[in-house]
């Protein structure tokens, strides 16, 4: 399957690890921008069911600041966004938009040490997130 | 330059081109579920100027849940972002974020026809904006 995402399971209910993600992605410096109750929306508009799923818009506004100094275009990219899915009563799956796709559809050069900060800072958000579940 | 957004010119004040931008959106069926106002966040946490620009996060729900039904981890790439960027004081850059690109990142069949249809639509939108103008 592609690999557009950065993902971890998580063995623990979905508001606990939404308030877990949040805590992490703070940890890194990544404030969250927006927020979409995608079950939620889905619902109301259409009527269907989807699993529990929060769509968190995260931004480190230094990334961000460099990414639009390379490429005024790269907001079309931003925030990043970290989803946490539930996936069982008592596990969920954590995914973030892996920031290499950002430098892979961007030539900027400066782009790719925006990209690798970011993915460090988002992977070890995820690593925090899964370790105190053991 | 790298060919992942869509984008137009609009000779118009920033105000009133954002408006035209929603009002283009709602008529193909999109809502804005997020808003993210970047001039006012990184003058905040930055101290730092870049010129006026939003990123609305549109969505069209239909589209969004086939999305999911092909391949859940697209979340992570939902919703749709619009950017509006001030580019004089009656003129403006309006960018989207290309939907074949949601294709190029997934293999999954389906989600070809999804970002078809996404592609046409905010085509669509961002054609109406740009004739206002004339």
């Amino acid at each position: 399957m592609p690999g557009y995402t950065l993902t971890t399971e998580v063995g623990r209910p979905y508001g606990e690890t939404v308030e877990a993600v949040r805590a992490a992605l703070a940890g890194q410096g990544f404030g969250v921008l927006t927020e979409i109750d995608l079950k939620t929306v889905l619902a109301a508009k259409l009527g269907v069911d989807v699993p529990a799923q929060v769509i968190l818009g995260a931004c480190r506004p230094p990334l961000a600041y460099r990414a639009l100094q390379a490429d005024p275009s790269i907001a079309a990219m931003l925030p990043c966004n970290v989803v946490v899915r539930e996936t069982g009563t008592a596990s969920c799956v954590v995914e973030a938009f892996d920031p290499d796709m950002m430098a892979e559809l961007n030539n900027a050069p400066e782009l790719r040490s925006v990209a690798q900060e970011a993915k460090q800072r988002l992977t070890a958000a995820l690593a925090a997130v899964s370790e105190e579940t053991r």
